[in-house]
């Protein structure tokens, strides 16, 4: 039987299956709210004691105070010594890949000087303090550190916290390890809500920071919600998706697979193939068929290619792109022979992945290009997360005595018009004057 | 009687008074969310029929069609060329400052390719649609317009769609007249809650935009919030907000009207001075009294100094410098001698004004840079509106067949560490293989 949903572009119905496949429930659980809320209130109120209670409640960890739950800049080192070679060789080599990349997205301060002295341009400067949660348990990606921490440290943030839950006072060795190569500057054993809570506003012990980044469950995810505006937040993430233009040239068994390590991250993920020979999709299907016994995730790749997942037979290589447009995907992978002419028909992707060898998990892990992406087609407004996530723009405007002549008139007669006379004041005080009294 | 609270840095309670000067409330109104919640869903069910409901409701504008709200270009040019010629030549002078500016802010596709063949970039594209909203009545800025919609068409957006209510059938022409100028592709004569709907979810007659940018009452605000990751949206800002620092070079009266400018904004808008010296502070404080009782906005200025205003005395320059990285203002005037030596110690504000000359007033109107700039502290974070809002990024990897061998090995290394396995063998498919077959 087959585990995926088989879809023409030629059908009437087309459109509104797709939407259907497409939507999912992003509604927000109430109780969540409530208890989100709450903790919220109470970090607010009584810092590091309530931190401490909810870390007792919640992960099973007793301390005295809140310093006790900083792991130490010795324990990554342990942890990172302690890896098995090849793994912290790896984990080097995606860090490197990842800084390398991501310093040609550093921006710098410009101005410029126009005839009559004045000056105008953008200061760019780093924010000061970033937090950066990592989820504790199954959930602990290595790689998730290196991808928001690497970016922050190339923007030049000084401080970047790491708040991580250790349930039951277990620690993550790779995650660990990973903070060390990253560059984070200090790390705290604590998470949910409460780690949000403090990161943001702050605590005896833990400064506020400027802008929280990081994946984490509802409560995390309800908790960042609640705190932006008070601090800076990336995107909140919602299910990983994978869309695959084929143009028949690569090995069904590799799309098989890159269409499973979407849908091995969870039950909502989506991997959609689109392809314009019927033959290659009965071959990619069939290798679905082969391969998915054998995989040790193949009840969670069942499900997400079941209930969100589809091959779509389209009309043409042309139509693929339009409909990638459309979908506006997180990982776009244009698996063709002569890929590049089909991306520079595409708008809207998080990640373009071109050529049958640059398979998404090459991108995940360390391509170099970032793997925080906009989910849910906000690819249309929104960008990957980059070192511009951690800096800031300040316009520069040094207007000079001749300079303030000109543009005074002008403002003067905007700001009479939108009935603003202190405005307009103000800039005629600059006209005609020597000024050197004070 | 002083209508503008005096403090010092030597104060005991200062950093607690100056905590509560910054604060304001923010909360919500839970009777504006309720209804805006309900125009919302109303619009998504209804279309075109729910948003002229609304408008015959709220603005007294009946029509049978959505099609006889959109107010033709005809309708703008004619606004443009009746306008008095000071006036027109004050917007066009301003459109054309605000463009030069914004045109350095455009940023360009990026690869690099490495040794082994390995193309790594990012690509940068427009956004599809934007929807620019316009208030309507008294509330009526055509520098906002200017403001928000160039930056989007020198992004390359191809549609920028104004919306802006009507009260009464009566359209504002000098605002008209800007989105002549600003470059906007088409105006409808439609506001409030139900047009952030029409914008964020499209109608029959009106097509759904990737992002809503621009200024409105609480319900906009409101309906902005709740349409966010459905589009993107610009902040949400707060009352306006100016930090002054003098080193007393400046004519006392200049500085009174700067703040007076930012003050007859709202009462809620705050104008703060920061100074070293007392004696300055005093001949402020004189000015203030003086030109007050003839601005004609005084009511507002008056309640807006005496509730949010205040007068500094700092021990030094650089502790004034130290206070605006606290406050993080939306506006910074260095109003002094030397003030580069200054501004280069400033981390956080929405826009820097350097030099006696450099006026608030010119930067709002017609000196370039945006005059959308992050208020309530959010300047630690965040940006000007600019280009950059209007483009976004799609990550750009296309790896060789060599690269693959390299990337392939450390990918499946680290995604087994992660339980991952799919992702280690989809790397793994593409490790020494000439892959001919298909």
């Amino acid at each position: 039987m087959s585990s995926i949903k088989r879809l023409s572009t030629r059908s009437e119905q087309f459109k509104q299956t797709l939407r259907s496949l497409l939507a999912f429930d992003a509604s927000q659980d109430e109780s969540i709210e409530h208890a989100t809320a709450d903790i919220l209130k109470n970090v607010q109120a009584h810092g590091d004691q309530a931190v401490l209670d909810y870390t007792q409640r919640f992960d099973r960890v007793s301390a005295a105070t809140l310093a006790e739950l900083e792991i130490p800049r010795s324990a990554w080192q342990a942890a990172l010594v302690s890896l098995p070679t090849e793994q912290r060789s790896a984990l080097e080599a995606a860090a490197e890949r990842v800084r390398r990349y991501h310093e040609h997205q550093r921006a710098e301060t410009w101005t410029y000087t126009e005839e009559d002295g004045t000056v105008l341009g953008q200061k760019i400067t780093p924010l000061d303090r970033v937090g950066l949660y990592v989820p504790g348990g199954k959930a602990a990606y290595p790689s998730s550190v290196l991808m928001n921490a690497i970016p922050a440290k190339v923007a030049g943030v000084p401080e970047v916290i790491m708040v991580t839950p250790t349930p039951d006072g277990v620690h993550n060795p790779i995650v660990l390890a990973a903070a060390a190569l990253g560059g984070v500057d200090r790390v705290w054993g604590i998470g949910g809500a409460q780690a949000v809570a403090a990161l943001a506003y702050g605590t005896d012990t833990i400064a506020p920071v400027d802008k929280i980044v990081g994946p984490g469950n509802a409560y995390v995810a309800a908790a960042k919600r609640r705190v932006y505006g008070t601090v800076g937040i990336d995107m909140i993430a919602g299910p990983s998706e994978i869309l695959i233009i084929a143009d028949g040239s690569t090995p069904a068994d590799w799309i098989a697979m890159d269409l499973f390590s979407q849908a091995e991250h969870d039950e909502l993920a989506q991997a959609i193939l689109l392809c314009p020979s019927l033959e290659y999709l009965d071959k990619v299907e069939a290798a679905i068929e082969r391969l998915l016994p054998t995989m040790p995730r193949a009840d969670i790749i069942r499900s997400s290619l079941g209930n969100r997942g589809a091959l779509i037979h389209v009309q043409s290589m042309e139509e693929a792109c339009a409909i990638a447009n459309d979908i506006a995907p997180e990982h776009l992978e244009i698996s063709a022979d002569q890929p590049q002419q089909w991306a520079d028909l595409i708008r809207h992707a998080g990640a373009i992945f071109l050529g049958r060898y640059s398979s998404e998990s090459l991108g995940d892990y360390c391509a170099g290009p970032n793997h925080v992406l906009p989910t849910s087609r906000t690819a249309r407004f929104s960008s990957p997360l980059g070192v511009y996530d951690f800096q800031k723009r300040s316009s520069l405007i040094q207007v000079s005595q001749e300079g303030a002549q000109v543009l005074g008139r002008v403002a003067a007669t905007l700001a009479y018009g939108e009935g603003l006379q202190a405005h307009a004041a103000s800039a005629e005080y600059r006209l005609n004057t020597t000024s050197t009294e004070s």
